[in-house]
């Protein structure tokens, strides 16, 4: 079966989802590093900027700084528990905070009064109070003699223990977080704020200025920024440790610290990984994102109804497509690759067993990708159709047995996501499905007789995705519950037409998943450990631990940069720089900022800084972080990396990439001047 | 060097750019066939809808038919000399007679009185006033004993001497066409008028509303329409032959037909040609459109001069690409094949031969697309600067020894396209090089040793880009004129970036391009002339000749059809339709009708039809066409077809193909009551 499937054009060559772990990169001389509070990039910032990192600065600014939901970073800003994040970090609370006559997205918020501060239910942020290294504890029980797989039960019981003890005894909620690939364990206290409140959001259309053109683009003139506040028993929560705003502002060359929380980087990925990403990953995974944002564009320009209907599908895309090809782009800069060793590596290195495992990914990740993670069925219905089919004949497997997304611990989430009543779109879902067959029918054209179980090989892509989601029930979530509670045997007995694709295609799907999850993902997991494990030994903490959605802080300069051809771009943009930008667009969306800044426009002073550039070193997590002076003040608000910075995943280099931020000048201007939120800017101090 | 180039990733597997000459299909039930006055369907229009095709009628529409210029079709609507066409076709004669003051695309354009009817310098149009079957004379010298080559020799001697010989004799333009792939030879005689003026065209907004994203969709609201007058002595000519306008209007299931010239079917290609197409030449090409118009899409939204200056570029690959979606969607619709043969060809056949020179094809095509055709290398500049490699090698050499751009028959245009002083921009040439480079880098990666010598290796696709644009010159005249007339010395001891990667190209690209030619177009060319003679002596003229640009008639009905998804289309839309529209898409670009038509509204009677659907059998080179009823008057305007014949290229369906037109009663609606252009509308009769 999976020779068949290997065999899947060669156009498919593709790569692999690892989860990597852990990364050391070697000695840094550019702004590099992610860095733990625990282990400061102390001498590096005394010998670059001459500055000293003290424990107290550190630990103020660690105990200012917020991880805003599972979303991103944010910060206090005020004694009376304000707290600033990103415009695009809060807006799932601006979304739901909406109504059919006031949408706060398009419209913006001001509360006048603490008593019109919006409550957003279901929001909570978590303020990092306490860490410990608690490596020895967690390895306590084990012995050279174990088996990995014995090692790993004894280090999971070990953190269980930890996490509920010092819960119990803290009241803090405790997360153990393996750092450098199993290199160290760290325990960390949370306080949690549940009461959280919106104060004030500008309109979407001055927050994201420029819109997706000007996205990870610069020179920027976004106002990505929203103020919400922590409540304590129904009264603003007070607040020792927070962030107080710079009246100088913030000067070209200046040393500057963003401190948040980056999710997740790649930077122990092997040369032979890498170029496995450059020449296999990337362009398999761009090829699908051009045609899938051609398709939705054209249908999406037919009318505004369509424009709607496929907003979110397309943003989605066009964002994705955007990193993509940044990320190609770093990956295809021959100077990124010269500090990467450049010999073969040894026999039964960690490298060449990651090497050959990657030989196994060539061949099963087209199968793997279009079949079992179902790029071949694009569509809502699919997905849905999918999950029943599992979801019923998992559930009557023993826990242990089961896929892992059907497992106890996720299977409420699933099921939650399952019934919720979200608007699918007939004719969006055949759009999707019939480019997705299309697909399908240019890839396997020489494996005809193999797949005409899948294929329905009398319909056109069109005629048959048509049919597949026509005759398809499951959009209705009525239906959906009745297969669930009707268990196997109203799911395989059913005539509905997606829920008969799914089984059609099933048994090969699990087969291609099976042999995917043995061949490459397993030994892809040991030998990163393997590798891991042996830089570890060798470097320590001297380095810093690859991003895992924990706080770290970056430093780095206030610093202009220059583009390929030539042109010089200036670290720091203006208000004056936002209005000449839409009139030069003729105020077309998305360059028309909203009516409240084109009438005030007079009031403002239009020489005030508006967006600024650094080189510190960030990644997705990271939008909310704020940007911080040497004395510990905000004097921006993080929330994007320009388009060379989106190669940070792999590698970071000083020359152009960026980090983009909201400038503290601006926000103070707009709440004073725009808004009329002088209680907002009082509080500030600025 | 060919095994290297043929190892080019299989993901460029692709096809050939053949001829195709001559096309025979089996006996027609639907209303098929672009077929010869000479030969034309009374028995199927008979039978199917109880009307005689007279000699008369057909002499009558015959000659009210005009080719426009080498761009499409056109027709006389009055006995003044009036010229119906579409507004596109007459476009680029809108574009010419434009000021910088008077943009007339954007503003339209009505002449009140004869004498403000602007000149069109350069533009002919060709009145088809003879036939003659010229086959015997053509094949007068040839003997059986002659080889293939000897014959056509002889054939074409034969055919230079009759063309000259009747020009002289009757003053028309005398072209001999090749029919049925050699079975047949015809000579046409044209009249040429020369003194052509620009009499009416609406704005653009109407002319193409809905712009791309309706571009062969319906419903449709265009008004793409523009008439012009040809005068003969400085007078406006006296017409014998010109079509009336349609007083009754149209009635759904009524016969119509189609008077024109349409371009080039391929009808005659074999089973596994077609199979080649739908598997290997549309995915590849549509690969590279998709990622082009994501490209050009993203950097057009950045900026209004971004948008200006790529707007060509973009729309080109947008028509393509929605073209090239439609011809897959047709090939890969199992119904569409039930008349082929489901053999495999026999050994030796002409369809054998076919299928074997398509193996070569698929390991060739790749490398002659890509460096030959400077795929790799996407850029005006590239292409200035392969010109003037070219030329200044080529011209050295003996006539015959020539690449065929090159020979003397050619060279003065090829002169003329080099020497034009287009605005060509450096922003648009490296965005457009960075990404072909791209892909050059995502294709070749398994052979760098090989291309060390084309790419850079030390620097990334857009950095290299910026380079070779910024360090060319060729985008000066004056620097191409300088290496011309300072041939191949100066060009080859040239310092231009651009020139030295094109001679560092230069070797492999002629390997390449000879071993195309001769493995794989020569050998097709040479099957499908057998595979013609065959079916010809089979056929004779029975059936329809594939379309060579001369003139045809197609009949067929106004008929409305069903979308996939069920939804019927009615056949003719009305002016209401279109503010509704317009309207629906809050009168948004490209569905913002013109000023005079938003302030004229209420003047104009809303029911009156507008665009209407027929199933006649058309393909690119009938826009122009008009469209008539059993008693030989304008009853329409052909401009498009919709999005289910585009496959019309390789096969006529019935079902769902139709051709688009506009209706006669929208254009003197809107003479009369938009343009205030009664004088027009008196002379068109209604």
């Amino acid at each position: 079966m999976m020779t068949q499937i290997s065999t899947l054009r060669s156009i498919l060559r593709s790569t692999i989802f690892v989860a990597v772990f852990c990364c050391f990169t070697l000695p840094v001389c550019a702004d590099e590093g992610m860095w733990l509070f625990d282990v400061p990039p102390v001498k590096q910032v005394k010998e670059k900027y001459d500055f000293e990192l003290t424990p107290e600065w550190l630990q103020h600014v660690q105990q200012s700084s917020i991880r805003f939901a599972r979303r991103g970073s944010a910060s206090f800003v005020s004694s009376q528990g304000l707290i600033m994040t990103n415009h695009h970090v809060g807006a799932r609370n601006l979304h739901e905070l909406s109504t059919p006559e006031n949408n706060l997205l398009e419209n913006g918020f001001y509360a006048k009064t603490f008593e019109e501060e919006l409550p957003c239910p279901g929001l909570e942020i978590l303020v990092p109070v306490s860490s410990e290294d608690v490596t020895e504890k967690v390895n306590a029980d084990v012995t050279p003699e174990m088996s990995a797989e014995e090692a790993r039960k004894i280090r999971n019981a070990a953190i269980a223990a930890l996490e509920k003890e010092t819960s119990d005894k803290t009241k803090l909620r405790c997360e153990v977080t393996t750092l450098y690939q199993g290199g160290k364990y760290w325990l960390y206290g949370y306080k949690i704020y549940n009461d959280i409140r919106l104060v004030w959001a500008p309109e979407e259309s001055i927050a994201a200025f420029g819109g997706d053109p000007d996205n990870y683009e610069y020179p920027r003139y976004c106002v990505d920024c929203s103020l919400f506040r922590a409540y304590e028993n129904g009264k603003p929560a007070k607040i020792e440790h927070f962030l107080k705003w710079s009246t100088d502002g913030v000067k070209d060359g200046e040393l500057v610290f963003v401190s948040g929380f980056p999710g997740k980087t790649d930077r122990s990925y092997t040369r032979e990984h890498l170029e496995f990403q450059r020449d296999v990953y990337f362009p398999w995974r761009l090829q699908k994102l051009y045609r899938r944002e051609v398709i939705y564009s054209a249908f999406s320009n037919r009318s505004l109804e369509n424009q709607r209907r496929i907003a979110d599908d397309l943003g989605g895309v066009q964002n994705y497509r955007k990193r993509a090809i940044g990320q190609l782009q770093g990956l295809q800069t021959p100077s990124l690759w010269k500090n990467l060793p450049q010999t073969e590596p040894a026999t039964d290195s960690p490298e060449d067993k990651i090497q050959k495992t990657l030989q196994f990914a060539r061949s099963l990740y087209a199968g793997y990708d279009c079949i079992e993670l179902g790029e071949f069925f694009n569509s809502q219905t699919f997905k849905i159709a999918r999950t029943l089919v599992r979801l019923v004949s998992e559930t009557e497997k023993p826990n242990s047995e089961r896929l892992k997304e059907y497992q106890d611990g996720n299977i409420e989430s699933l099921k939650q996501t399952l019934f919720a009543d979200t608007p699918i779109y007939e004719d969006v879902e055949i759009l999707k499905l019939t480019d997705s067959l299309t697909m399908l029918n240019e890839i396997l054209y020489n494996d005809e007789d193999k797949f005409l179980y899948i294929l329905d090989r009398d319909l056109s892509p069109k005629e048959y995705a048509t049919e597949l989601i026509l005759h398809s029930k499951v959009r209705d979530v009525a239906e959906r519950k009745r297969l669930v509670e009707g268990g196997i045997k109203a799911v395989k007995y059913s005539s509905d037409s997606m829920i008969q694709l799914v089984l059609r295609v099933e048994r090969i799907a699990r087969g291609i998943r099976e042999n995917y999850e043995n061949k490459v993902e397993a030994p892809m997991t040991a030998a990163y450990a393997e590798l891991a494990q042996k830089r570890f030994e060798k470097l320590g903490t001297s380095v810093y631990p690859d991003a895992t959605f924990t706080l770290r802080l970056s430093y780095g300069a206030v610093k202009g940069y220059k583009e390929d051809d030539g042109t010089v771009v200036a670290p720091v943009t203006t208000i004056a720089g936002m209005f000449d930008r839409a009139e030069k667009q003729k105020f077309k969306e998305p360059f028309d900022p909203p009516k409240s800044w084109k009438d005030g426009k007079t009031k403002l002073n239009l020489n005030t800084a508006f967006n600024l550039v650094t080189t510190n070193d960030i990644i997705g997590g990271n939008s909310g972080s704020p940007l911080i002076n040497t004395k510990g003040e905000v004097v921006g608000l993080a929330f994007d990396g320009n388009i060379y910075s989106l190669s940070n995943n792999f590698i970071y280099t000083e020359t152009q990439s960026r980090c983009v931020s909201v400038h503290a000048d601006v926000i103070v201007e707009a709440l004073r001047k725009i808004y009329n939120a002088n209680r907002i800017a009082d509080e500030l101090g600025k």
